[in-house]
């Protein structure tokens, strides 16, 4: 604690105005952000138990940071650094964004250690650091693609330097560090390289764009951090864009989603992740400022994004070319290009927006792509990650979905990141009270808006089965509300507060309980997660006439190696002979790291279709012709962890 | 005749062995192919009557072939030619490969001046002619783009630099053009830059490869049109590959469809009209030398064609990037490439298989691809071009489907060849008769091979009704057979020959018709033109649960703006209630140029699916709910050629 209070004393020399503890800090930081009505907790505040979430927490801590870490070494992204100051004798290796890469595993090291002390981590991210830090230049230029042969080029690659990329992966790193134990080495750097743009760049000085939105959000933190409106001022200038002065082409505007005016936006096109950070920034802007320019184009982006352009996986980005946004329901399920990076990208902007109104329906997304397209990204191993989380394969052998290491490697450490901060977005704090968005077995220690100091336990086994129970334990009997949210998919929910039912219990809203809370007091919540069929609007082309299984929060899929004694998973129907589903739900423990799987009738149509012809005569009346066969259904995010095998999410059924 | 004659002589001079006047020889001229069961017949040979094709061929002539030349010169084709012999200065224009557009652009306008002399057209190819002979260098290189500063780069761009695909469009237009009148100063040109290859390139010389395929079906016909098997060698040496000396990369030699054996081929993959190309120029190669082993690769290729990756249109090349096949049953409608040429090396692939065989199912696929993928790529009016040729429009009104122009300008010109040469893939000869592949008004006026003269004459409205007469007229009487394609879609067919009925007529065969033919002998055809109801292949993710409408050889579509009192096509769908077809067909001449409307009744769901969310609980037992609506329904070819308007071939059916 004395280190602490020292490091924050001198915080204050470099005129850090944020008063609080920054160890106090969540995800984001809204605790001043006049706009936001939802305020986050510290990661820390949450300990996540064994349930769910905490395998997957686990391998990330245990395998999949510690692995990148070495992956980082051997292609060189380190040494990229050390090869400015002399450190080793290289020349550069990979993209020009491997930056990025490295700042990003700091980050999801960070987060980890605002949750736990983990020396060996620690000493890992200081090496780390100071091979970045040695190789900052003066100025405070820090970059290690722009150098040598190249350094003439900075800042005139404006369609694809990334170099506002990297700095605001950097700066997000950075206050992930100080706020897990005031190190503000890294953070020193970020504002030096901040300060060295806001003294060349900017609607009076040298026009600059970010090709790759991130310096936004990134900006709008450091402001939050430092209290210093001139980082806000020039996020800004990023979301207004300096496109004309730069003379970008119209593809530019569309594939970069930057440029021009974010309020002059209407739809969502381009480059999906850069969108969705893009979104995400100009929503950060809108928490601290209000603009409600800003709040217009978000609401109309929002309503693209989920009534005509986001998969059920929460997944976003249906074009290879581009990484891009197709038309309006442009869906197409194996050709899916749905980046890890856009889920989260989709993930991170819902969770802004859901600060900025406590609105169910932004943590009804939030949640459907943290459990299924997010979820996904990472091997339940830890060790391989997807690049794209297409929602059909046709299981050829040489598929290699998960791989250990991509040339442009941005998923893994962004998969990391958001594993290791994931205590964070479990609650918020508002005026009213506390708002619980997601369950799973945790324990929250931390305090009302009013200080008084509250505890939340939750039991349960959530998302196998739908009992959740949360004991409060304020330090003080207080009356405040607890929000407690009712995900959109639970058509029946039952809630009591001490065994006393409450009425009124909608979906897809936070149920508010308002009373005088005291230690021992007990919600008892019971959500429906029957099994669900799901129909997608007629116009996905490729989700027509097919269902999707969801249970909870999970959307379900079929893998080609669990139909024993059938054929080609693409020969399977769900059969709906009696127009209601019939599934059997069994938890197996061994299976998959513990699922739930479901069992439904189905039949495998016979003639196979690889030996019919591509066009034939109509038999409209003839109902699926073949073999009974139970089908096998595991959850979406498990896809892809045994051998290579044909996956389907969108099933045809019967009659 | 006394100029052709002493052409001919001065053709022998130069070793031209073909005994037979250039005026005899078809499309192809497989006359001495040893592997070739039919040979062709000259275009010049059927004379074309007021009919289906008229229209279409008349705008060909008087339309879209002097325009396109008007274009050519504007966009600098010609004057490519022109500055490299001081005629003009100027800056080369456009991309590397529009010497081949002008020599297309002569193919088309030799292939009418086949059929009839048109003074006028020929001053123009003339004039063009000189224009290109003039650029020819002393060594017989020729072509526009590899000059000046870019000479140095001559055959070392192995993977772009189209210079094989100029020459080989050079050789198709100066041999339609030495078939039409005996002008052979084009061809000696050809043969001269041919020659030149032969002398530097090759197994024991330096490599070359056609990164484009197309020089190895020109340097087949320049083969049968010179009798110098050294071309049929060469073509060899470019279907056999030389990627291994040029060091092609694995990618290259899938998107090129060259370079490595053309027997090696196990799928089509790569550039679509690359591939039917090469597979034209293999199948021309197996006419000539029966090698097994092409054929074996060419039946496998056909198969993976026909059951996996062809449109219902004919079309084909599923995906923009590469303009490329897709995997199998990957053939979304919407984005649908199908370029109108891929469509044409369908049919001219399918034209080679049919000689080879006298195989139906290949007349089949292509009066497919005729009536519909390659007919949809000219606008009615002539002056309009489709690049893509998709099977599903949304409608947006910046949509321009239809063009005058395209920077790559390859497929109006190869459609105006098309409809020019039509006449010349209605008949073929076999040492058995005469082979009738295609309906329409027409004279044949030609011989047997046995050397009666022989006149056949076809009155019908096909394809708008079913019933065809071909009156025979040999010029004695003679015992041969007549072969008369009953088409695969005509589920019942009546052919009576002098009004007494032929039994055992099966869809999808050639009839044969054996007997004493005497002047006089007339041939009744009834096909089956009832609209049909065709469904995909159940792994075609776009038309899964959709219907296709086909009457006769035409595939046809819904536009939106057909469908009076409706809103969006996309909430349309066919009502099948009793699990039979109501069609009403109704000819309407004032409308599209002609055409048999056919209406059906149909449904339009409400909500409208615009209105409704992305997902939703899935309705099994719920019928499409909505108002009644009389569907409209027009032929594919004629789509767009109205206001931009939503069009959609699969429809969704009910119940």
């Amino acid at each position: 604690m004395r280190n602490l209070l020292l490091l924050l004393g001198a915080a204050a020399a470099l005129n850090y105005a944020a008063a609080a503890d920054p160890r106090e800090a969540g995800v984001l930081d809204q605790c001043q952000a006049p706009f936001a009505k939802l305020r986050s907790v510290p990661v820390r505040a949450v300990t996540i138990r064994d349930g769910f979430w905490s395998a997957r927490r686990k391998v990330n801590v245990e395998r999949s940071i510690p692995t990148m870490l070495e992956l980082l070494e051997e292609h060189g992204v380190l040494d990229n650094f050390r090869r400015l100051t002399g450190r080793k004798a290289a020349p550069r290796r990979g993209p020009l964004y491997t930056d990025s890469d490295i700042y990003k595993w700091i980050e999801a090291a960070a987060f980890v250690l605002q949750s736990e002390d983990r020396p060996d981590l620690r000493v890992k991210v200081d090496r780390a650091i100071e091979e970045i830090l040695a190789a900052q230049e003066p100025s405070g230029y820090l970059n290690t693609y722009y150098v040598d042969e190249r350094k003439a080029l900075r800042f005139t690659e404006v369609t694809r330097s990334h170099e506002t990329y990297n700095l605001g992966h950097l700066l997000q790193g950075a206050i992930a560090l100080y706020r897990a134990n005031g190190e503000r080495r890294l953070l020193d750097a970020g504002i030096k390289f901040v300060n060295y743009l806001m003294d060349n760049f900017g609607r009076t000085k040298r026009p600059l764009s970010s090709d790759h939105p991130e310096i936004e959000l990134a900006l709008v933190e450091l402001y939050r951090t430092t209290r210093d409106r001139r980082y806000l001022d020039f996020a800004a200038y990023f979301l207004e864009g300096d496109g004309e002065r730069l003379k970008l082409a119209p593809r530019d505007l569309v594939y970069m989603f930057s440029g021009k005016p974010f309020t002059a936006r209407t739809k969502l096109e381009g480059h999906a992740v850069r969108a969705m950070y893009a979104c995400s920034g100009a929503t950060d802007y809108f928490l601290e400022t209000g603009d409600a320019a800003y709040w217009k184009t978000l609401e109309r982006l929002w309503e693209d994004l989920t009534r005509r352009k986001m998969y059920i996986t929460g997944g976003v980005g249906s074009r290879a070319v581009g990484e891009a946004f197709g038309e309006p329901y442009e869906l197409p399920n194996q050709l899916a290009y749905t980046e890890s990076c856009a889920a989260i990208g989709n993930f991170m902007w819902n969770w802004r927006m859901l600060a900025a109104t406590a609105d169910a329906r932004f943590a009804d997304v939030l949640e459907r792509a943290l459990y299924n397209g997010v979820n996904s990204g990472m091997s339940l191993d830890g060790t391989l990650y997807c690049y794209r989380n297409p929602l059909e394969l046709v299981g050829n052998p040489d598929d290699k979905i998960r791989n250990p290491w991509y040339s442009t490697t941005c998923c893994p450490p962004n998969l990391q990141r958001t594993l290791a901060s994931l205590p964070g977005y479990f609650y918020s704090t508002s005026a009213e009270g506390v708002y619980v968005h997601l369950y799973d077995n945790n324990e929250l220690d931390w305090r009302l808006e009013s200080g008084t100091p509250l505890r939340l336990r939750q039991t349960t086994r959530y998302p196998w089965d739908g009992n959740v129970t949360i004991e409060v334990q304020p330090a003080s009997p207080a009356e405040f509300t607890l929000f407690v949210r009712i995900p959109e998919w639970s058509a029946r929910t039952k809630v009591a507060v001490n065994g006393a039912p409450v009425a009124a219990v909608k979906p897809g809203t936070y149920l508010p309980l308002r009373r005088q809370w005291k230690a021992g007091d007990t919600i008892s919540l019971s959500f429906d997660v029957a099994p669900r069929l799901t129909a997608a609007n007629p116009r996905v082309r490729d989700s027509f006439a097919r269902v999707a299984v969801e249970r909870g929060p999970l959307v379900y899929a079929m893998e080609e190696i669990d139909q024993k004694g059938a054929g080609s998973l693409f020969d399977l129907r769900l059969e709906l002979a009696g127009g209601r589903p019939r599934f059997r739900e069994t938890y197996v423990p061994e299976k998959l790291g513990g699922i739930v799987e479901l069992r439904h009738p189905g039949v495998e149509v016979v003639p196979p279709s690889a030996t019919r012809p591509l066009y034939s005569p109509l038999q409209p009346a003839a109902r699926p012709h073949g073999a009974p066969r139970e089908l096998v259904l595991i959850p979406y995010y498990a896809f892809a962890n045994r051998e290579p095998t044909a996956m389907m999410v969108w099933i045809p059924y019967g009659p």
